[in-house]
Parts: structure tokens; sequence; C-alpha cells
């Protein structure tokens, strides 16, 4: 299997590119609007086809993708049907499998940082991988409150949905600011601050944050909302 | 073992930290100054000790943590001889290997970026991977215009050495501007412009870039040269 971690620096944002390299199929999470020429020469030199394009969740700190790709590519995209994305060929589903050749991507869903948030566990590769978007960051969680949050479900999704798989699964997030790429449920488990606290402690603290919107909201929200395409 | 790749946002530098899960020996390659306070944190949270920290040469672009990691960890400093570093503990020579645990990391002395620039093949693990500092970046190269380079000892670095290494070897540079992370031998073999020129050619484009100095050059090579504690 080919596993790219892509870094859009203006937005902090990681994009992921998963290939079956015997069928050549290709997956791409969460990719970015501004890097597209990037992902399709890159596609194009290791000889790969785009089959899968997927979000998380709608972003309200980068315009998506989603909708260049699909016209350039012809691939198929997803995202959450709570978002009331209109634009996207399929809604994501709790336990749906998005293959691409052997492999696949399991799909969870996590509302919480968004109502239409989805983190996907990779399947039938030897190591076991989540890529979580914002609902689990390193050493931190999205935030909750916008686009429908909600602290009590996003408690929920941690500890009952993401905290349950395996210790040893690696975890790829959608951010990260401090500059770190990679974690493992054992070590949020152990080091993740926020994972730390009861649902009460949570759901009072996250209430709390008072932070400002992100630079690009305005821009960002209803652009994803037409798949990037407005 | 661990691998982890940490990204200095402000100078888009790569810092990898490596490290024997069994006997939790720890390598830092080229950490960035600014970013002590987090190695030492990951370090403590992987309850890993810090045994080695090596620059792949002396930085323009950057102040190295070498200096200070060492004060703190009492780990040991590596780093070319040629850079004329007084300070660090050992010198890197061709063929050292630098161990950690039942790993270690093969010196192989690559000028041409500067006169004391190494790279440093990864033993002992199952995949294999090469971290080479800013002799090859993906698609790219190191320049060749400060600190004793030589575009004729990068062409030879670069075709002599690091294109001799397996294809299937995955490719770790010091820095990417585009948000790219790993590539591979075979790939930039093939897709790398500047390897696909001839030696004359090579050293012809490479004369002709006149590229500005870095931003930090002034401040980060004299620091650097005292191991980041000027």
């Amino acid at each position: 299997m080919l596993f790219r971690q892509l870094i859009d620096a203006q937005t902090s944002t990681y994009t992921y590119l998963l290939a079956d390299l015997s069928t050549r199929d290709a997956v791409l999470i969460d990719p970015v609007k501004g890097q597209v020429s990037l992902y399709l020469k890159l596609l194009e030199e290791l000889e790969l086809r785009l089959s899968h394009a997927l979000d998380t969740h709608v972003h309200a700190d980068h315009v998506t993708a989603l909708g260049m790709l699909r016209d350039l590519t012809h691939c198929r995209t997803y995202i959450g049907h709570e978002g009331s994305v209109s634009c996207s060929d399929e809604s994501l589903e709790e336990g749906m499998l998005i293959p691409f050749g052997s492999y696949g991507l399991r799909v969870r869903y996590t509302p919480g940082h968004t109502d239409d948030s989805h983190c996907f566990v990779l399947e039938g590769a030897p190591s076991k991988t989540v890529f979580t978007g914002d609902t689990l960051l390193i050493r931190g969680s999205g935030r909750t409150d916008f686009q429908n949050g909600s602290s009590s479900d996003l408690y929920n999704s941690l500890h009952n949905i993401l905290l349950e798989l395996d210790g040893d699964t690696q975890v790829y997030p959608g951010h990260d600011y401090q500059g770190m790429t990679v974690s493992s449920i054992s070590e949020e488990r152990h080091h993740n601050p926020r994972l730390q606290w009861s649902k009460e402690e949570f759901i009072r603290q996250m209430d709390s944050l008072e932070l400002p919107n992100p630079k690009f909201i305005d821009i960002a929200v209803p652009a994803n909302l037409q798949c990037g395409k407005s």
C-alpha cells in the first residue's frame, strides 16, 4: 500500500493519499482546493487512478477540493449528509466501507466537532490506522462551538468510538498546529489532556473556550457547501 | 521501532525522532532550537531516553537544538567536522554507525549542498529509509552557492551515493516547501527534474540559480557554529 501525508501549510491541514499499488486505485482524504495541481501531478507520477475523495466533515478553515477533483478525475466524492452538502456523489454512513483495491476505509460516524464529522478506519493493511479529522487531534480535539457542534456528542465519539480502538492504532488527524504528524490511540488515551476529563468536566471546559472564529470560515463554509466550486 | 516526523512550521524544517521501543534509546535528526520543549515533552511522554542528536549539516535556515539537548539530556551530539563546529561531541565520518538499541544510522558523507553534509541510512528496520538532509529534497536538491557548496560534489553525492540505494528506499528530507513529507529513491530517480540532467547541465543550472540568501542565515550560521548556544 502507498501512504502519503500531505500538508497545506497555509491552514495546517493534513491530506492523506492512500493507494493499492497492485490495482493503482487511490483515495484522497480531506483534499484542499489550493493543492489540486499538486495532487494531480503526484497521481500522474505515481501512476495512480483516483477512485474516491472524501471529507471528514464540512470544513470551516479551508476550501475542499472535492468538486474540482470530481470534475477533473471523475472520482466519486463522499461527505456526511448531515452537513447538507448536496453536490457530493454519496453520503457517508456509519459502518459503510469505501474500498480501494484490496484495502478499504470503514466509516465511523463521530459527531461533536460538527454534526457531520466522520472518522475512517483503514482495513486490509498490516498496521492499524485511523484518520480522525478534527474529532481527535494530537493532544487535543476539535472545538464544538459552531456548525451544530456538541460537546456531549464529541465526548461520546471520543470515548465510545475512538478510544475503543486498539491502543497501537496510529492516529492521523486533520490538522496539527505544533508540528506533530501522527500519534496513537494509546498515546492519546494517556497524554491528551481533554481525554482525562469526566463527561461533565469535558462539557464545561469545551463550552468555556471562547475561541475566535477560524480565519476562513466566512469563505470556507459557504464554498464547501458547494463542494468547493462556488 | 518508533518513528516520528516533526515539523518546524516557521522554517519548514523536518526533524526526525527514532527510537528502539525495547531499549527506549532514541535519536533526533536535525532538531530545531525553538522546538526543544516539544521534544523534551514527547520524550518524557513516550518514556524514551535521548541517546544521540545529529545534524545533517550546519544549517543556514534555522538554529540547531544540539547544544541545548546535550546540556538538558546529556545525549551525545554529532556533526561533520568539515563545518568547523567544535562544540559537538563527535564528528560524523563516512561509514560510521550511530546505534540506538538494535537499530542504527549508517553515516554517508554527501558533500555538495555544504562541505559538511551527511545522509543517514537506517539499518536494522524492515523498511529501507534514508534521511537526506538538504542533499536530496523531494523533486529538488539543496542549493550549492554558500557554505563551501559545490555543484560538482552535489552531483556526485546524488548519483554515486543516494541513487545507488535500492529504489524502494524511503526518502525523508530536511525540508519541503510544497507540503510533501516523504518520497522514494525510485520516485526521485524518475521524477526529480534535477536528477535528469547530465553532470555538465546540473552544474550549469545550479550555478545560475541566483537565489536570495535564506531569511535566517546571518543568525543561524554563526549560532550553529556554537551548536545553537550563542
